[in-house]
């Protein structure tokens, strides 16, 4: 795959500030939606601080006009953008690049300032309308983690997992860009084995860290996307929080899978990253043993070597970090997962969400989700103010963060984070 | 709830011929979504073989604007007109009703008339933007059938299954109006339980019958739909056939649900009925023990007695009627099935879809699906040309019908039909 910004060239600088260990230095161009007070939500890039409406670049003709959509141009979410197809999006990308370049010339200076919002003025919204939502299940160690409490120690992993990426349909409307608050959820559990199920705020809040993808273009209904080309069809990453109560989810999961123990929220990053970005943080996965059936194939590296964390902090109280993970742990690689899901014919869109599911690793510390922090709560965790957690109170905020650096060049995708309200 | 139509009073008669045993008298009024060669899809409403144009009509000022669509009011899909509210979407009919009644004044005839397409030349589309789907398992006959097969005959209904309506989300993309060819998906199954898994088209395709609802208006993210007021949300019912590939679910649903095995097309009967066309049709479900916990309790009728069909056609051959069920077998409601989904608090929108599961009945021939009907493949069908089916053949054509009749008023949906091209 070319790389439109020259492989993250660390000598490439830019005539914006940022600060030192930004996430979001001229390398990483990534791409949100956001409002002003009064305004509507338009597409926005960022460098450092600075947000860059991408509406003012096109009105004084710096950037091409989105196919289609003439006044409409970048406003709204993504998904008009998207349509435009892979090549007009590089272009464009590449395109901010040169604008933000040192070598840019004053009077193109002049006008891409006249675009700048500080970034602590804008109010993110979501990148792109979700049209379809999917959460794999492909942390190896997530995988076994939950197997060994759920169901069987000795046979932890099922007898389908390592032969195709698990996954499963999650629930787009619920998706809420970082920030929003999420409410503890109420319904059905079972605490008592031997007793009828009782109703309420569900007693086992959980987070679950995850990475999702953003696609683009996709297929029509009734073709595939082969393994070899499916990162052409991936525009970006987001990190992703996909919430979840795992009393609820334990009781009503046989058989047919997760639902109103997932269903209540899930929060999204919002600055999509490209997967071009990412190109120099590509490392090799997990060895696969048994070897793949021929369509999950691949050669050559397809992870992608990103740092990830998750904090909590109490409602007053500082923030504790609670987990040191990486992306690199995913026993199937998103390619995989985008194969397998369009082998049967199933449609992908423009702006389809599909998630990894909780990455863990193999450490203790490494564990994406409260569930396998505090095994299930058995092994609770002590915050830096001294209180304890098996899972997640009212009022904690969850902040997820994560980033990729090498050779001196950072890119990152600042954090996803939410507060939990207490259930009605 | 009030029904605007006067309870499909059977004197009422409109000045459009409609054909002895139609599914669309005046007391029918449904919506869809169509178009005809070369121009663009609008919503139509449709009595006897003739559908009506409802932009046409309101261009000339018989029934209102849709707000904030001006002109483009009902074009594309109707989820603009839902979002209108029910009040609106109950005015319009009514209006539609008046306009096709036998008083309807001549010039208003002359009017409506212009707005008139046979529905021979209309193509339907998909009613709605299908926001999220969601799919039922509410047939406690299907259920047990299917835990007899595939799990345990002595306990084949899962704990939870009497105590709350299990669901899971599925492919919103995927789904298609009646008449799309749906082709034969390509998969990974476990044909030999001791040897690995293989790669190829499914070797057992299936159908299921399930009638689903479209929602209208739905709640805020947080909020919840009490079980009281939830047919207040439901627009209105269609015909959906849930396409299974069942060796390709056997294999890769544990632990999180059917997947590859649903998502590869779901195909929907054109024309939605509106829960009011069907209040004469409202009858008791069936007994529900144990008592369901209060936020599921009823009070009164909320089944409705729809009469549901099966029919395959071979490539060349004639058409062979394979199962005779009906909608109130339904052991859940559909009010019981939206006050759940929604009781965590988790948002449902307007236009999206939720379907019953496969509706059984208790007798074989009212088995909603071939795995039920052909047990497996262990007895397999014999159609009227003298072929057996196991389950679905290339070539073959899938037809569901339904229709809820009484004291001469015949409410009907049409049907949604599809067939099955062989695997690429």
């Amino acid at each position: 795959m070319a790389n439109p910004l020259s492989a993250n060239d660390p000598k490439l600088t830019s005539w914006v500030t940022v600060p030192t260990g930004s996430d979001f230095p001229i390398q990483n161009i990534p791409f949100g939606v956001g409002n002003t007070a009064g305004t509507k939500s338009r597409a926005f890039t960022r460098i450092g601080d600075t947000a860059i409406d991408l509406r003012v670049l096109w009105k004084v003709g710096l950037i091409p006009e989105v196919d289609g959509q003439e006044n409409a141009s970048y406003m709204g979410r993504m998904n008009c953008v998207l349509r435009c197809g892979r090549p007009f999006v590089r272009a464009l990308r590449q395109r901010l690049s040169e604008l933000l370049r040192n070598e840019a010339a004053p009077e193109v200076r002049e006008q891409v300032a006249k675009a700048f919002v500080p970034v602590a003025e804008l109010i993110m919204d979501l990148p792109v309308d979700v049209g379809d939502y999917t959460d794999f299940y492909s942390s190896r160690e997530h995988a076994t983690n939950v197997g060994k409490m759920f169901r069987d120690p000795a046979n932890a992993l099922l007898p389908n997992w390592l032969h195709l990426p698990v996954g499963y349909h999650g629930r787009a409307s619920s998706i809420v860009p970082s920030g929003v608050p999420v409410r503890r959820p109420n319904g059905q559990f079972k605490p008592d084995p031997n007793a009828p199920p009782v109703f309420g705020p569900t007693r086992q809040l959980d987070f679950e860290l995850e990475v999702a993808f953003i696609t683009c273009p996709g297929n029509a209904l009734g073709e595939r996307i082969p393994v070899e080309r499916a990162e052409e069809h991936i525009f970006g990453l987001v990190l992703f929080n996909d919430w979840s109560a795992r009393d609820i989810q334990a009781w009503e999961y046989v058989p047919l899978g997760p639902f109103l123990g997932k269903n209540f929220g899930s929060s999204m990053s919002p600055w999509v990253v490209t997967l071009d970005a990412l190109e120099p943080f590509r490392v090799a996965g997990p060895e696969q043993d048994p070897e793949p059936l021929p369509y999950l194939r691949t050669i050559g590296p397809h992870s992608f070597d990103i740092a990830l964390e998750v904090a909590l902090t109490p409602e007053e109280g500082p923030e504790t970090t609670i987990c040191r993970s990486n992306f690199k742990h995913m026993y199937w690689s998103m390619a995989q997962q985008l194969a397998h899901h369009t082998v049967n014919g199933c449609n992908v869109r423009c702006g389809d969400v599909m998630a990894s599911g909780t990455i863990s690793g193999p450490e203790p510390g490494s564990y994406g989700s409260m569930l396998e922090l505090s095994w299930r709560g058995t092994k609770p965790l002590t915050l830096a103010d001294g209180s304890e957690r098996k899972f997640i109170a009212d009022g904690d905020t969850v902040i997820m963060r994560g980033h990729a650096e090498r050779n001196g060049v950072r890119i990152g995708f600042g954090e996803v984070r939410a507060q939990v309200l207490p259930a009605t």
